[in-house]
């Protein structure tokens, strides 16, 4: 009789509660919210925090070479693939208590659940805590380091600088040489379910509970340098400027106008602008432009990346300025497994939680896993779309919805897969 | 008869044109062009150098309480009243040769051209070297004295710090109180000449040997500060956004496109913007402006003022933000004497050289000294319009034809005034 006949398994809300509150005050200060940034002392906490919990669940634990922290209930079958369900326990400076850490905690509590219920799966289950993935260090460098593709380029210029990493890789215990060896074999893998909130306004605004990814966008980012000159503001009439903030101004508009009316679904974005020397009374002369744009399909982010080029091209031409254009990032789109798609809408069905397939316009480690193996996603509502913020906030119902629908795709996935 | 009906009375352009080199190697460096700024050795050292050159000519010498360096050549009646000429020897931070300087030599140099032509004016000639113009220190703080209008209150928070205020006037050989002491009786001024090169383009382009400045333009000056919501840049769709930055670049447009089209003569400017948080994947959540403009005439600043707030505050409605205005200053137009400019404009025509009338966008010891007496002011154009730069150029022939021109309007003025 398959497993999903019944009435859904679902998580013991109680445990899950307990353990979400517990974990949430890991590294939680009062000034300045979520300080677990990589290799900080809150984020080893909170690690072993999440080893003693799967232990006293009765699970075997790991950490691999990537530091990689996981919780593992073992198939009968010892040549049973994997199933692989998390996301990160560190969070950015100033974070919130859900970013990474429910997908974790869904994790575990997805593996209590089925080990709680007695059932034998046809596959094994690891809970996983990948190190790193906001990017203290790198950016999701523990699935960069499980899926194999690490490269020593990358870890030559790490963020946080060689020392650093190297001083935090020997904390974790382990070594630049340590995390090559953390690469699985993707024929041992039977995919990989992350939960995470939204960090958008999307299903708040539409009141639904779940959202199913369809698949991460890709980003490509640009540093765009305008070069005019800089003079006296008070003597120089305004015929006679060459404004370089001013085509910054006009750029940063026209990005906007452009992607809302001929890049549905897509976002850009100017972050950042600095203008030199950038006093009251010198016109400016450079502006510096942090741009970034994200869409779903490659070629949609090519002629994304093309038509901001051209905007920036032709307000140096407009203003009589120097323009210099630095492509500064370009992240491939990656689109979730339709099948890990199809187990998350079932489950969600079968609680009766509403759905909507949306993109996930921030970047995860379920878009690295994408490259080795089968992934999926599901979102719950982020409130007011915060993230990256101490007021990041998610209902404990979202939350426990969340975690349910991901135990049903669970046990409907070990049939099928 | 008269002094101006013979051929005009010049200069000696030999002296004048080995001091004009000498001056500006004080304080020159190769790598970041002139470094005087006020207390520093090479102001001190060029200012030494002025009275040296001074007593060479035989000229009495004199610092007031402010530390002002004058040479004077005094009329024969001790009733005579005194007729300044001067402008300033300190620099901005990595400036060129030219600001100020020019305007000092030229002092210097109509002194001795009058006393090796053996005349006895009716009235006493003062060539001085204005303290701090530039405002390394307060600006214009030794006009100010002079003037009898420095405060306490410019004086308790000046912005290089009280520290260094207090030091550097004890090793200028004066103190706070000793600032008080260079107010003179406007009784005994029979007005103020200044040369200054243009530090704008507007000669160059017309091809004109001397300006005859109209009046100082007043400016006003605001910190704009636009508050929206700082979210994650891929995942918060375009709609659903409260991007500060896009108000403030809508603002600098719109800024220039008011000037240009309703203010004929203004100038505004946006010379800095910050973004808070200032990332490639955040929509900024603050955006402040630094905004300035000048007018000519008190009204038109007025009116450009409230223009460029209720700017702000329509771009604030539009983006759906919370907007701060803070007024950060505000001086008044101060037009010159029309004596002084008949003056000037007569000596020009003597000499056959071309002039036209224009505002001074810049400030000036001249805009101060136009509250207790004649203020008038000549320009030499400025090659690029380049100004407070190590790159700012006046030709030895504009700066020799200028140095003429207020020769002659000295002695014009001697009869008249």
């Amino acid at each position: 009789m398959p497993l999903t006949a019944h009435a859904p398994l679902t998580i013991d809300e109680e445990r899950f509660a307990a353990d979400l509150s517990a974990m949430s005050a890991i590294g939680w200060t009062n000034e300045s919210g979520m300080q677990r940034t990589t290799f900080s002392d809150a984020h080893a906490e909170v690690r072993t925090w999440f080893l003693d919990r799967a232990r006293a669940a009765g699970l075997r634990t790991r950490v691999d070479g990537a530091g990689n922290h996981s919780a593992i209930l073992e198939a009968a079958d010892p040549r049973a693939r994997t199933l692989l369900l998390g996301s990160h326990l560190d969070s950015v400076p100033s974070g919130g208590r859900f970013d990474g850490a429910l997908g974790v905690l869904c994790g575990l509590e997805v593996l209590r659940s089925v080990r709680d219920a007695g059932l034998d799966l046809p596959m094994s289950l690891e809970a996983i805590d990948f190190t790193d993935e906001e990017g203290a260090v790198l950016g999701t460098l523990g699935s960069w380091a499980l899926a194999g593709e690490l490269t020593s380029d990358a870890l030559a210029s790490p963020r946080c600088g060689r020392d650093v990493l190297l001083s935090g890789l020997e904390r974790m215990g382990t070594s630049e040489e340590g995390l090559l060896t953390a690469a699985r074999d993707p024929a041992g893998l039977a995919g990989f379910l992350e939960l995470h909130i939204e960090q958008g306004p999307v299903l708040e605004r539409a009141g639904v509970a779940i959202g199913i990814v369809t698949g991460i966008c890709g980003s490509v980012s640009f540093d765009i340098v305008f070069r005019g000159a800089a003079r006296h503001a008070g003597t120089t009439p305004m015929d006679a400027r060459r404004d370089a903030g001013l085509a910054a101004a006009a750029l940063m508009l026209e990005v906007r106008e452009t992607v809302t009316r001929d890049f549905a679904g897509c976002v850009a974005t100017v972050g950042d602008v600095h203008l030199e020397p950038g006093a009251y009374n010198v016109i400016p002369g450079v502006a510096d432009l942090k741009i970034e744009a994200r869409a779903q399909h490659d070629d949609e982010l090519d002629r994304l990346s093309a038509a901001i080029t051209e905007l920036a091209r032709a307000q140096a031409r407009r203003w009589d300025l120097d323009v210099h254009i630095e492509s500064t990032g370009r992240w491939s789109p990656e689109p979730t497994d339709p099948r890990m798609r199809a187990a998350i809408a079932a489950s969600a069905s079968r609680l009766g939680l509403t759905v909507m397939e949306m993109p996930s316009g921030a970047g995860h480690d379920a878009q690295v896993m994408a490259k080795v193996t089968a992934s999926g996603m599901a979102f719950v509502p982020s409130h007011h779309g915060i993230s990256h913020h101490p007021d990041e906030y998610s209902s404990l119902e979202d939350c426990i919805n969340g975690s349910n629908v991901l135990l049903g795709a669970t046990l409907a996935l070990a049939e099928e897969l």
